[in-house]
């Protein structure tokens, strides 16, 4: 971490080190140097295996394929748009929007393959579904009383962001169904009962990140109910929706949202590309001015935007509209090759688990849950899986996964690990289990006998009724 | 602002609007909604000559310049960093490190044309130069008692960037030097006294948004030793820097920063293209860490960057890359014709302002000052230059310009027009001149006679040493 400049403390004048407390405290939070730390282990380990980082494929793709799509775009503006050699030029060329130039574009889409019925006007182009995610907790944190709460396990993303603006996260339980309702009444009782305003909640409904569960269609109605009667925005952020092993995909809780309680998370980081960095925000709710008007909330997080990147570049939302355009508006179709090989790699995984450890699955000692699509699955091992045991995998056994305690408030110890399949071919997911059997039979080896863990999810379709955060410690 | 989809209030469980007073209180600073503000007026009146913004020339560009600035980056990185088509496509394609991908290329830059020596490591790219600024506020806002000081008038993007934070800015005045000393002292002594933590001072030195002014050497030097003995941090913004009379051009403050007081703001915008949204920010500072290591204060920034944006475009990244690559890192010789054609634009609107307000510069009613380069220079007029006149000066005249007031804290009545000369074409500029002239005749010929305004700055190379805030009522 030291750069090669440091200031000789000799030299007149050298500013003195600010010291960490003295700057703001998301830099101390252990998210932040869990993921630091992390980056570091993979950076340290490159020829490692790795079963920690969720990318997405990349093979299929090509550098030419940013040139046609940013071609494709310009032709629809000067075709469709009327625009012409000028105005294409300032488009791509100039500060734009602050919402984005593509808004039409991806209200198509959200409604010929999501069944997302909104206004384009509602829309927010944003860097990536991280910026997302940031313009909306940064607009709900008013003051100290204000929480988020969040289906725990979390991704990180959305802990990081609500760090930056000071805004505590709940954790709420998730259960067989994906969320536990009663722990989310239970949850924001209590925290009113503290003088706390919950605000929203946030899911990952489909093939969640860490944990590749799925919310069904009844409990995703109940959410809905529920966040109705506890008033709560729901933050919905749904990346890994198209890929599942059928085409019937449930419906996004947007698709279900009457009530206008969803606010929805977009991101093509998976679908399209991640270099890209473009998402969006679908946030059709309504803000009451003190003068009496009204505006949409989308409205009030573009002000936001226009503070914290200006706008979306041009050049990356029109990659990602040439990518709209060539596919006819349905990514979903668009990654049906892709998305055959995650399930390639997903069955691969859960039967090379099978294969290894399927034997101890009447002591329930190693056990996992068997999504039906996305990228992560969760392993449940009899010994803790933190960051020292993931240092040791790197350096002893060549493979990376990702400890399950930074999806859960600081201090979890978890004996769970999150796998992801994603970016990782057939024969590396035969290898990587192959090194990951090993340090799990170095450290079988080195328990006391008798000492069993009490979780045990095993193959069974989604998460059993017994909760991800059974095996505390 | 209203949607075309307010839901009906009759319908059931239809979310309450939420108020904007629980929202975060940004949302209601007055900064934001004059942005807007000036936004819609610019959209009502699309036909307006406009000295209102501050756009850069886009005629020499062409969107095909894009794709060969892409191409120029992917054979840099095949042939100088020895990358197959698999690691290219893996660097356009996936996620990428937060500091981004070009660290290296932007510090021969600023090496070779900006006499800015320091490591890649302390740079990163960022989504524009608004992100640049937002990391740094975030990291430096700890709590209710840290405050930044900036040299007032001031650049809106910052003040918007601080309110996100909660982080209030202390306005520094500027005089004939650019920026007063004594009022830094005093402003800071003054928050120390009530118990506040002044952090840093944001500046731009050359050519100013929104004055034109530029800091003089011997002041550069006083502001570096200012802010040594008052322990703050520089927040240097250079945008225009190239654009001036001469290619002589003075010393960013970062170029004569031996004591590591200067995090730099960088920006391509006005040099490459906006379109691309990059920027930059050097920060080769030293942060302590509880644990006693160290790390350079890039590290930090880069960390809440992974929560906001993850990571710059690669896509947008290389479009910047090529630019660099294409013209030998040196875009002050790369802009030399469009800096040339912005001096001609400067010295018609200046010409133009004598021949039509010249005579009346011995009552000195009407005065304006004289950038040696940039976008921008400041009228001062003997009347209220407020929203009300613009709307008024758009409707009737036809004519777009800025009000200085935005530009000081809330509340502050200006005397003033910020006029920006940048994307404005000669013929235009009269134009613009002849309807702006006619406000301004039909404004006088309202006032009572013997209402002089005391306010006297006129065709002086810099600002005279009465303060731009003498003219506040």
């Amino acid at each position: 971490m030291i750069t090669t400049r440091m200031p000789d403390p000799l030299t007149r004048n050298v500013a003195a080190a600010v010291r960490i407390d003295d700057l703001h405290a998301c830099l101390t939070d252990p998210i932040m140097t869990a993921m630091n730390q992390l980056n570091e282990v993979a950076e340290r380990y490159p020829d490692a295996l790795s079963f920690a980082a969720g990318r997405p494929i990349e093979e299929p793709f090509d550098v030419e394929d940013v040139h046609t799509a940013l071609r494709l775009f310009c032709e629809y503006l000067n075709h469709e748009r009327g625009w012409n050699r000028d105005q294409v030029r300032h488009a791509m060329f100039q500060y734009g929007p602050t919402r984005g130039i593509i808004c039409d574009l991806v209200a198509r889409a959200l409604r010929d393959d999501d069944g997302i019925d909104v206004d384009e006007s509602s829309i927010v182009i944003t860097v990536g579904c991280q910026e997302a995610m940031f313009l909306m907790l940064r607009a709900l944190r008013r003051d100290e009383r204000d929480v988020v709460l969040a289906v725990s396990p979390t991704y990180i993303g959305l802990t990081g962001a609500a760090g930056l603006v000071d805004l505590p996260v709940l954790p709420v339980r998730s259960d067989a169904t994906g969320i536990d309702l009663r722990d989310l009444d239970a949850q924001v009782a209590a925290a009113r009962r503290q003088g706390l305003r919950p605000r929203a909640l946030y899911v990952v409904p489909t093939f969640a990140n860490p944990t590749g569960v799925t919310i069904d269609l009844p409990t995703r109605r109940r959410l809905l109910e529920a966040a109705a009667a506890l008033d709560l925005y729901v933050l919905e952020d749904d990346p890994y929706g198209v890929f599942g092993d059928t085409e019937d995909r449930l419906p996004a809780l947007k698709a279900l949202d009457t009530a206008r309680r969803v606010v929805y998370l977009g991101s093509f980081a998976k679908t399209a590309l991640p270099g890209a960095r473009v998402g969006f925000i679908v946030a059709d709710q309504v803000v009451e001015h003190t003068d009496g008007s009204r505006a949409a909330l989308a409205d009030e997080l573009s002000k936001i935007k226009s503070m914290v990147t200006v706008n979306t570049s041009p050049i990356t939302q029109a990659v990602i509209a040439g990518y709209l355009l060539r596919h006819n508006f349905r990514l979903s179709a668009a990654n049906r090759a892709v998305a055959a090989t995650y399930t390639l790699r997903r069955r691969r995984l859960i039967a090379g688990l099978e294969r290894r450890f399927g034997r101890q699955s009447g002591t329930a000692e190693i056990s996992w849950n068997v999504p039906s699509g996305g990228f992560f699955c969760v392993l449940t091992l009899p010994f803790r899986a933190d960051d020292r045991l993931l240092a040791h995998s790197a350096r002893r056994y060549g493979v990376l996964w990702t400890p399950m305690s930074h999806f859960y408030p600081p201090g979890t110890v978890s004996h769970q690990m999150r796998l992801s399949f994603s970016g990782v071919t057939e024969e590396e997911i035969d290898r990587g289990l192959d090194r990951l059997a090993d340090l799990i039979a170095e450290q079988m080896s080195r328990r006391k006998p008798g000492n069993h863990h009490p979780a045990a999810i095993h193959r069974r379709p989604q998460w059993t009724n017994a909760s991800l955060g059974d095996d505390y410690e």
